[in-house]
């Protein structure tokens, strides 16, 4: 076992652990619950133990700086930041988000260990609330850092349980008072790296083990309250029905056609039943909606074909529905310098073979961070492209290519 | 106002607010809890201070009894019992259960203020867990007491929250130990009936305020896992995937076209997802169906129908599907002899106009214990046929003629 896998299995045996559900195998790192409270104190312990400077910022963000005490010490647009987040979605694997992390400080020990000399500061970084399992809005952390999030709005979000934002940051020790925009952090950083397991299966394809990303579609979230009449499953006559499962039920076919015509993805995967019980026609169905596109114009089609057959079927059934765009994130498009200046330095140390550039449906930090900071990303190949769910994996040695990439990266970018 | 109508109004008073939820305006009156508790300290107060003998059976159904101090006094097939449930589905009406129960005693009322003479011991009866709201399974209590559950299942019986009945029996201060058949106290009676208000608008089209129950249709519920692959909702390609959603959804609409089809009711109102996050494909989506009909050939072919299509379904998406059946109950034909003698003393003292007889697709008690007893139900008119729903409504007019109904067959039966 070389110095570098080392690292890396070390640090990932002791996050295994953590948060990891034992029935169903996959992981409950929600935020600022207990689980989430583990992991940022491993990832605190990772950068003491390295020497690094961990600086805490207003909206739960950790950071690990190398060469400077603080962001305040670094000039505009000289930092170099690497990392990723720690928490997952509901019942997740262990690589999405973990292995960005993990790589990162792996990155580090191996540049130490060829040793470099580092001419811009450095942080790794470990952004909370990525997945947004918990209050149903992804990217909470960076949103708000990068302004894209007002406190006000972050206030109001909820989780299941009725728990407020601010109520759980309270109780997991952290102060709700202090968040919202955090641009002069920001305006430090000149190129941020996030390295990802591949959700999808395009360098299994191509045999390649690390790509570069180049774009993010434009994707969102869209809420349908399909309201009905509660009634008794044994006695009421079908034609006196207002049973809103039955729109709902066409909604999802629809939105699955709507997709496959386009080209695009939409998903239903989580719903909320009213009162949920077995001889009880419902009197509320509400599905959520995930739909991505590879371009603006081919959403917009898909969820206006999905929104018009669902108020059809709605009316079919005498049922009232209310549509809630939840949440949007636009196309993101990485910028080209730093995109192209990762696919020459990985070229280059890699004998010349050129690095893929992929799309990617899935949202990022690093698509958030791009509006204002110069913004890249590697991905890790995904053999079997499953990602949020226990089976999600990865080989170790893809892995640990993809710990040496980073570092090839981050050599060149702040150490030259 | 009468005094039968003060007595009827008074007891529906008390009762109005115990488990209400003050959002939904529904109750939650499940079996074992702290609204359970409430409503089973009522029935107890009712007895005691009409100075009934309380008694309380094995399996926690609730007893009081006019004439002996227990049902050990009684001869065999010599009681008169009347009664009905307390407890209610997720967010249910006021009157499924509670109006049988409240006109048992307003019943008696107004027997005591005629003056009869009691030649029959009379017992008013509470049965427990009627709705199987919280552990699946509808008529906990006198299934117990006939026999038709055995205490070994009972016991493996789960609430949501893995709760078993035991437990919450033992929590709710009641002997889990204890239960099991009871068949000595059931052969102890000669009639028992159910008033009930309709869950259906049959007598609102006759124009009839009371009815007799002919039979109850043969009902069962089934549940359907489909199992799938938990997946990123963002990035999974559509070819790739295998979404249990698509497959319930399927199955949902197949039911409902078998239905119509063969005139029978087919519901899907119960549904459980795993992990339930917006961006996850589900790996296991459970949907229980709740089906009836007016005879077992129909519902037969029925159910045959949609398993058939879920199992398409499951097939086209790459999804394992297993079906339970969870509960099943037969048709329940009424016996004639007590129902034809209803229908003499209804007709009788409403003047001769004869009483309209109808079945139902409603589970209850009185269907359990026909299968060990003579029992008959009376329906009171529901104008909207809502139930199972903070909606269910009946005009106190013929709440009150229910119980004048009640009280006439009760003195025809245990009074001559």
């Amino acid at each position: 076992m070389t110095g570098q896998t080392a690292s890396f299995h070390t640090m990932w045996r002791e996050l295994r652990p953590l948060g990891r559900d034992a029935s169903s195998g996959g992981y409950r790192r929600h935020a600022w619950t207990a689980a989430d409270a583990d992991c940022r104190a491993w990832f605190r312990a990772q950068a003491e133990s390295r020497g690094l400077a961990y600086e805490l910022d207003r909206n739960g963000n950790q950071w690990a700086w190398l060469g400077v005490r603080s962001y305040t010490e670094v000039a505009p647009g000289a930092a170099v930041v690497t990392g990723s987040h720690l928490d997952s979605v509901p019942d997740g694997g262990a690589f999405d988000g973990p292995l960005g992390v993990v790589s990162s400080f792996a990155a580090l020990d191996e540049l130490r260990r060829r040793g470099v000399e580092f001419t811009a500061p450095l942080a790794l970084v470990n952004f909370g609330d990525e997945e947004g399992a918990r209050f149903g809005l992804a990217c909470v952390g960076s949103r708000l850092s990068a302004g894209a999030l007002t406190p006000e709005d972050a206030r109001e979000l909820r989780d299941a349980d009725g728990i407020t934002l601010p109520q759980a940051m309270e109780r997991a020790g952290y102060d709700p008072d202090a968040i919202g925009p955090d641009l002069d952090r920001l305006a430090r950083i000149g190129a941020f790296v996030e390295l990802h397991i591949e959700q999808g299966r395009a360098l299994d394809l191509t045999g390649d083990r690390v790509g570069i990303a180049s774009a993010i579609w434009p994707h969102g979230r869209w809420r349908f309250d399909f309201h009905g009449e509660a009634n008794h499953a044994g006695t009421t006559r079908l034609e006196d029905r207002h049973d809103p499962m039955l729109s709902y039920a066409r909604t999802v076919l629809a939105a699955r056609e709507a997709a496959r015509t386009a080209g695009a993805l939409a998903t239903f995967g989580k719903i909320s039943v009213e009162p949920n019980g077995v001889n009880a026609i419902p009197s509320l169905v509400r599905g959520w909606l995930d739909s991505r596109a590879a371009d603006q114009d081919i959403l917009d089609t898909v969820v206006k074909e999905i929104e018009r057959a669902a108020e059809e079927s709605a009316a079919r059934d005498g049922v009232d529905l209310r549509i809630v765009r939840e949440s949007f994130t636009p196309v993101v498009e990485f910028g080209h310098a730093l995109r192209d200046e990762l696919g020459t330095l990985l070229a280059r140390s890699g004998g010349g073979r050129p690095v893929p550039v992929l799309g990617t449906g899935a949202g990022h930090d690093a698509g958030i961070l791009s509006a204002s900071v110069p913004t890249a990303m590697l991905f890790v190949r995904n053999p079997t492209g499953v990602s949020h769910s226990p089976a999600e994996t990865a080989a170790e040695d893809d892995c640990v290519a993809g710990v040496t990439a980073l570092a090839d990266v981050l050599e060149g970018l702040a150490c030259t």
